[in-house]
């Protein structure tokens, strides 16, 4: 079977319309494919049933099956996984990968690749059984023997720090289709950025399936709502349209329109209402999606899940559990499978592995086109090498957040957060990012380097709408494009709580995020409880692999920037004030990139007799009862602690000179407006918050109210 | 102006059109209306413009303005609000409030009252400014003069546990629109149960007010999807449609089509294209939106924001922030209010506070149906009075609790907990629940109870679908519709991460919600770290108001329910494991209840040398561990703790009887499969885990990979 390039469907172009049945490919002779099989009565009996019920072509048939049953089996021997999905989609799946989409097995990282979200991550087989087939070195037939098992690459769901070829980390519902909408914007402002009307060296699309589960997910929608609105004519998101959730057929909760919904959206909708056998009409759909420019595209595809299954197809038995030895064999039957389990015929491996020699042809094609943009625009293929190939920070930056830092006064540090980033924004292209709605607030507009918007992709600022969860899911998938964009998001701290499952895969699959999380205590004032935060600063504390940092003045602000910029593998949430906050006496750049450090100490010894610890705007009252305390004749530690999680990755000599062991935790207190859930690690006496916020100015009254006075902390600490 | 109540606009009967005009009512002499303002020249002079940008009515007019300056002035005395959502829904809140909703300002929690939820919570003035003018006690003029300070009972944001008349919390955008589906489905369900064809005893209406942020979040997406599912004929939601929010128009990131969205979800859909002045045909649409019995319906009211200010209406600039006192000047003008700031015109309070005799009329005719109820159908009315009036929870379902675990062997966690709830169930029709469609896996249905279905509202298993937020959203409204339903939610544990923003406002706004979350850590094993918990439960330990149970056994599982049961101004969430627990030696049902207990300690003065602390499934490793260091010759003490924020309400004398200040840190270690952050407040030692987790089985690999096998625990304690 000849393999149809991509490219061949370039957008306006209409491919034919039945290019499966017509297009010319090697026909086996019957006997060679028979030959391979190992046919019992039954089978022979079935055969009518089974060319009816599927393409009604051996050689397509023989493709499709191939991923049913590498699902199948690999789910079976690991008696865990979801086999319905993959046997459902292997059609739309085989069709996607086999005559649109661009990649190259042995470079998975080509940045010109098409890419592929599998939002409905728990059909993972269905990826590594395209993964294998294609040819990817990343998994093998023994890995897919390993599905799920310990220490594999063919983990219960995709991770993309597992496996080559795996774009993000899916399973979550709905987060995948955000990663989706988050690369398509990166691929055209990329785009826009770079390519020139006659060299265009970034051209790909995204490619996604999701399933009822991530319809119903409010995330998708958000994500999605966004998409329609930029116009995302390179997004194209295949809905495996099966009316099965684990719960049993969707009837139960989810009856909506959703085609509808998406045409509301401002997306194409098109329909394959037997996403099963007609492999003509998947095929037409998606070049219809791809002729449509200026939106993006939901091809509702109707299967049935479990397809194949003679009694549990159809059924959320086959949703997320092995079709068991039996039910195996029964489909083995109907779909006129006579190989053994992990078994590819040749002659579909051999097909299947015609994507080596063309992918690499596609990227050798791309090699030729950058050359030709280097000799044209030698500055802007620098730019591109820098920052979308090897992906640099520059290393003027650190230098310039500190100047930044050293040229300003005290203010909200959420005003130094401001100053930061547009510091950062003409020295580092790949910065971009924006708030949910709350830019003005958030102070996080970068000046002068415009919106991305549907007629203005080139432009940095990202307006997300109040979509906090979508916002952080879609930063994910522009991180986690290829294309070295370094996205920020922002919102309220205490409206992270909607973001948050978004932001544990952003930890989780290694990101390089960066969350802006602006009014960040009770001190927010009027807006009340609702907005003000307590637990927030200990939530992401306790998560793993994720930066929490609260910096107290513009040093700090700009150290936070530092390491926020530098970490490419480690998310970063900042967490910033409403209100003023002051200049620290001591306070140090490369104090803080570390976390925590000494900011004064009267002692004599180097060890005061007790040490106070604060973050963020109560750092200052730290410092300041410390005075009171040294003029009444008792020697302090003042430490600043804006980031714990990166105090904890410090030696063990650098933590015990910030904190010695000597100083017992019962003669130190810290001061923080947050919960002191956490803090016990440090020390045995708090002055924090417990209770939740109240609406009052954050004046006087409030922060009696609260004890966050000098005072109350002079009161608690004196007598440790 | 006579009172039009509710009633006479019963479903099915279609109001007369022009009401609002047709309505007679007492005509002002126009010099007495004219008297008691102090118009100045410009005044005069732009009388015309005022007339044809009002509603034609001079005395609406004055009521509606009354809402509007309420608001203005209140917000800019604070120097601090949100003017301009109040200014552009205050003709559709009068018409509503005043034309259809059935209340009793003497009595807010009068049973049958119509609900109503200011979804867009930030435009809390028009909520209060309704409260004081239609003659609700909890809200007086001095209180309005005190919006958003100290100690006041007008908080920035609308909560329920402040204000008489407010029904939940909101001000987090979207969270309101879902109380209302919830407090719409609990009256759905109540009128099955209750209600009779001769005597209908339950037949209010939600109605909500929603803005562009609420329908930009996805919770309100999954929420309402559901609501169309329901086919919640009796919720009513008026959408603002402004086209403003905090960053600008909302041409920057919402273009989508939200009617036709709506209509998508299966929902009526309205359009009042001039929401600022057209009376009548709000009128009109609130009553087609009554007469419409099988949907719910949205109103899609546009208006201007700010309607009024001269130079801020239609602009950002009059959404958060204070108009200033020249554009308050201005606006006095252009509406024609004459009055002083904070100053109502008699005749418009006087026409306000008829509603006092009406509402306390309505209630009484509610009575005169009840004692009728009461006498035809004594059983149901004493279970009526029982569980809807008096909201008691029965005692013996503790001692059915504890029988129900002593008659039962070791099991998962998951399946003790099924067990509780079906234990539950037939004693107390109140409790209401399901999953977000993993029913199957948290093992969440009450067995012969039916599904809460558009055709079986009477059903008590709720069909959630994959909607995690809006599940536990929903579910803060059923507990809180006033009906004292008990709802319990479930999902994975990992996946509160998506509900985390709903489950915060459970806790700030003192619901009774209970959440069931299984999977509890990395033995759910195979699905890999996307759907294993780390960081979980110290980020609900971390949340003030909010238990956090993880019992290790049937008894500690029965104590967890019995807890969360009677529990009704603190949610419950309840970890479950997906694997087999042990029997513990020594589990306690009392100890459980208080959160953490001694269950075992084999010195002879009563303290060990060394306590050992497990939660959960990690009990049985303390315990395992225990004993093989006895054999060694140390005395152990094994605590187990299945609620950390329980233990810390116990007195202090309790608390230092489990773990004496004797035993120091440095001799306790904790053992759980979950982050060690927060743990240092009870011990310095710990076998948990702080990364996140991995794809496998959970079994021998993995549980030495993570260290949690006796062996570890063992060589870990053995030389403290």
């Amino acid at each position: 079977m000849a393999f149809v390039p991509c490219s061949s469907f370039a957008p306006g172009v209409q491919p034919r319309r039945s290019a499966f049945v017509q297009t010319a490919r090697p026909v086996l002779p019957v006997a060679s494919r028979r030959s391979v099989r190992i046919l019992s009565p039954s089978m022979v009996a079935s055969e009518s049933a089974k060319t009816l019920t599927q393409t009604g072509d051996q050689f397509i048939d023989d493709c499709i099956n191939a991923i049913r049953f590498l699902a199948i089996d690999a789910v079976e021997k690991a008696k865990s996984g979801h086999p319905g999905m993959p046997m459902g989609m292997a059609p739309a799946s085989y069709v996607l990968w086999n005559k649109f989409m661009n990649f190259n097995p042995k470079n998975p990282s080509f940045i010109n690749r098409d890419r592929f979200v599998l939002s409905a991550g728990h059909g993972s087989m269905l990826l590594y059984a395209l993964l294998y087939l294609f040819g990817f070195e990343s998994v093998s037939i023994d890995d897919i023997k390993q599905f799920r098992q310990y220490m594999s690459v063919t983990p219960g769901h995709p991770e993309n720090f597992e496996t080559a070829g795996v774009e993000v980390t899916t399973g979550p519902l709905g987060q995948g289709i955000c990663n989706a909408v988050g690369i398509a914007m990166a691929e055209a402002h990329i785009a826009a950025v770079y390519n020139k009307p006659d060299c265009e060296i970034i051209d790909n699309y995204t490619y996604c399936i999701l399933g009822d589960g991530c319809n119903m997910e409010g995330i998708s929608g958000e994500a999605c709502s966004l998409a329609g609105h930029y116009g995302l004519g390179k997004l194209i998101a295949l809905y495996d349209d099966n009316h099965i959730s684990i719960d049993g057929h969707t009837d139960i909760s989810f009856t909506e329109d959703v085609g509808k919904r998406f045409e509301a959206y401002g997306w194409q909708v098109i329909n394959v209402p037997n996403g099963n056998t007609d492999v003509a009409a998947l095929e037409k759909a998606i070049a219809d999606a791809k002729a449509c420019t200026d939106k993006p595209t939901l091809i509702k595809v109707t299967t049935i899940i479990g397809y194949g299954s003679p009694n549990k197809a159809d059924s959320h038995d086959s949703h997320g559990a092995a079709l068991g030895g039996d039910e195996v064999a029964a489909t083995r039957e109907y779909l006129g499978w006579g190989y053994e389990p992990f078994e590819v015929p040749q002659h579909v491996l051999d097909h299947y592995r015609e994507k080596v020699a063309a992918g690499a042809a596609v990227e050798q094609k791309w090699n030729e086109t950058f050359a030709t943009y280097k000799s044209k625009y030698p500055e802007l293929a620098a730019q591109f090498e820098q920052y979308v190939v090897r992906k640099e920070v520059p290393e003027s930056i650190e230098q310039a957040l500190v100047d930044a830092a050293m040229s300003t006064d005290a203010k909200a540090t959420r005003q130094l957060s401001q100053l930061m980033l547009n510091t950062i924004a003409p020295l580092y292209p790949p910065l971009v990012g924006g708030s949910a709605d709350l830019a003005g607030s958030n102070l996080t507009i970068m000046k002068g380097f415009g919106d991305f918007q549907k007629a203005t992709p080139e432009g940095r600022n990202l307006r997300f709408g109040v979509r906090e969860h979508g916002m952080v899911a879609i930063a994910n998938g522009i991180n986690q494009a290829g294309y070295g964009l370094k996205p920020y998001t922002a919102t309220f701290f205490v409206f992270t709580d909607y973001a948050r499952g978004a932001m544990r895969l952003s930890s989780l699959s290694r990101t390089g995020v960066i969350n802006v999380a602006t009014h960040d205590s009770v001190f927010l004032g009027e807006d009340g409880p609702t907005h003000q935060p307590i637990e927030h600063l200990a939530s992401f504390r306790a998560m793993p692999n994720h930066y929490m940092y609260r910096p107290a003045d513009p040093i700090e602000t700009a150290a936070a920037y530092a390491v926020a910029l530098k970490s490419d593998k480690t998310p970063t949430t900042m967490a910033f004030t409403r209100q003023k906050t002051c200049l620290l006496d001591g306070g140090s750049f490369e104090g803080a990139k570390k976390g925590m450090y000494v900011l004064s100490d009267d002692s004599e010894s180097g060890v005061a007799e007790i040490i106070l610890i604060g973050t963020g705007s109560e750092t200052e009252l730290a410092q300041e009862a410390a005075k009171k305390i040294r003029a009444n004749g008792k020697t302090v530690r003042v430490v600043s602690a804006p980031c714990v999680d990166v105090f904890e990755e410090q030696s063990e000599d650098y933590k015990d000179s910030v904190l010695p062991a000597s100083v017992p935790k019962s003669k130190r207190l810290v001061v923080e407006a947050g919960t002191s859930y956490g803090w016990s690690r440090y020390a045995d006496n708090f002055v924090c918050i417990d209770t939740f916020g109240i609406s009052a100015p954050g004046k006087d009254d409030m922060k009696k109210h609260f004890g966050m006075t000098v005072e109350n902390v002079y009161e608690k600490a004196k007598d440790l």
